[in-house]
């Protein structure tokens, strides 16, 4: 199959005007958002959308929304030319990037404008803190393009139950970041199907959940977590580790693993299993956010397995935080054909 | 012209399938959204959204997840079939009335199906408070259709400067309820343009805010206020006024109107044009909840006029809350042909 460069748009208005020419068409359209910096687990989504589509939009947009004015939005890494090569490389390649500047400047908008205060329109390099702050806003929750008053965005979804646990609790923003974007994203390009990874499980979840209750007609895949050959699970974060962070870091996965057999051969108690992932990468030198066992469609906590779960953890290793997801149903064989113990 | 029965359409799936055959034909599609009992004022609305589409839907549904456990759902008042009578006997009549039973009923949906609790499919004379009192939640924002667990409908949309203030404070599940559910509308019925009366302002504020926040490919049109005779803004609620009550009512639009001719005779000091409101709406008997003088685009409140802005009121007369929105612009000559005076 012959190499093509994909078509990249930058405006939402041509990148709305694509997919319904497409559609009038009859043609399937699958949406991978992505915030850039594109790995094999990337490449896997790209590869399950196309399963069930005919032409495919990959999104690249660091979205400011969900991240806190003291997260990494500064230091998240980027290579748009590499992305564009990946993606190029890929047999069949994708039809569209969707590469826009800032989603949230709207002083294109008509008369519903944005104000003239350029930090409405948010770039990824301002983590200004804003002046929501100064007034003592009744919740914590402040992303690195909140404003009191004026005319900037100020609409956010709230997916309110699942997006409280796990890493909700330590990220306040994320999830309603994450959900006000991937809207915003479904709107423009109006996709048919969208495909998320299961690696951000909870962000998966979310995303499902918000999709029933607003009534997108979109179908929202899950994509199996890829890994690399030692068993870490692929991150654009994992570039930022040391050599040695990086092989501390591997107690996660092989924790999880040995949890997940622990757990089919009958140890069903979530207290000590949690209990052993949290010793194993603490003792490795990490430290756990959160390790919890919850219900596969609530995240909702469960003290002993019996029906679907997903064990979820974070931690930090050096300056970088990793999260991990495994799957766990205790009602069927243990088929897994790599562990890492 | 022949007067001909809208279709009636219950189910989401049908009505989408409807939108997108008409769509693929060219048709501009019309939406306008009501909750039944149908009055001057929203067959305006469906006369102002015919100047700008080919094909008409208005859907009636009395919203749950906009009313908290203590409002007025169980009273609202409902008239179907007159309804359906008032839109056939329309000149143009109207193509599509959407009336779904249960917008929050997601047992059909497929693995991300609601559950078994048949209170999360909640019916319009369920005033249970549920759970998520007993909690003790954060938020004070509860609604009708509130649940702490499980897979009932959990996400919500916030327009979180716009929805704060005016009816926001008295009502504070009111304007995520609405938004929600338009954002359901919008996506079930995807149609090109929609009307808003001006009588609701600030819902009709937070509606435009939505959707350029969200990107909706939608032209939200705001609709003048339809006033009785007498100058009472046009209301479902109005019918439960008593004779003497709707009397005393007439307060509201009189005081409002002769604030609009102060103001542009000069006097724009807002604490004065307030006062004078206020007074008159209690002589008269009524409770005043709010009478506000807010800019027009962010509802934000001046102290003199001196941009457009909206006089806004909300009072109570007997068991019944009213409200009533005047745009003043001191710039523009006074044209108004008839005041209530």
């Amino acid at each position: 199959m012959e190499k093509r460069d994909p078509e990249i748009i930058t405006e939402k208005e041509l990148m709305r005007t694509w997919s319904r020419f497409m559609r009038a068409q009859g043609k399937i359209i699958g949406l991978v958002p992505t915030m850039g910096y594109l790995h094999q687990g990337h490449i896997s989504l790209i590869e399950e959308a196309r399963k069930y589509t005919d032409l495919l939009v990959v999104s690249i947009y660091v979205n400011p929304g969900q991240f806190s004015p003291t997260e990494d939005l500064s230091t998240y890494p980027s290579d748009f030319r590499g992305d564009i090569d990946k993606l190029t490389a890929l047999p069949g390649g994708v039809d569209v990037v969707f590469h826009p500047q800032n989603l949230y400047d709207y002083r294109n908008n008509g008369s519903e404008s944005g104000d003239n205060d350029t930090s409405s329109g948010a770039t990824r390099r301002n983590n200004n803190s804003g002046d929501a702050k100064e007034e003592g806003r009744e919740e914590a929750v402040m992303s690195c393009i909140e404003r009191q008053s004026g005319n900037a965005h100020e609409t956010w979804i709230r997916v309110e139950r699942l997006e409280r646990g796990l890493c909700g609790k330590s990220r306040p923003v994320f999830f309603r970041g994450v959900a006000t974007v991937v809207a915003k994203l479904f709107n423009i390009v109006e996709p048919d199907v969208a495909v998320f990874g299961k690696k951000d499980y909870q962000q998966w979840r979310v995303i499902r959940r918000m999709v029933r209750d607003l009534d997108f007609p979109i179908n929202v895949i899950g994509s199996e977590i890829v890994r690399d050959d030692d068993g870490l699970a692929l991150s654009s974060r994992n570039v930022r580790l040391s050599t040695e962070e990086r092989e501390k870091a591997l107690s996660i996965n092989m924790s999880l693993s040995r949890a997940k057999i622990a757990a089919q051969n009958g140890q069903v108690s979530c207290s000590d299993l949690r209990n052993s992932v949290i010793q194993a990468i603490q003792e490795a030198g990490g430290k756990v956010d959160y390790a919890e066992i919850v219900s596969q469609e609530n995240l909702e906590a469960v003290e002993e397995i019996k029906s679907p779960v997903v064990f979820s953890v974070a931690a930090w290793f050096g300056k970088v935080r990793l999260i991990d997801n495994m799957e766990i149903d205790v009602r069927v064989q243990h088929v897994n054909t790599q562990v890492w113990t």
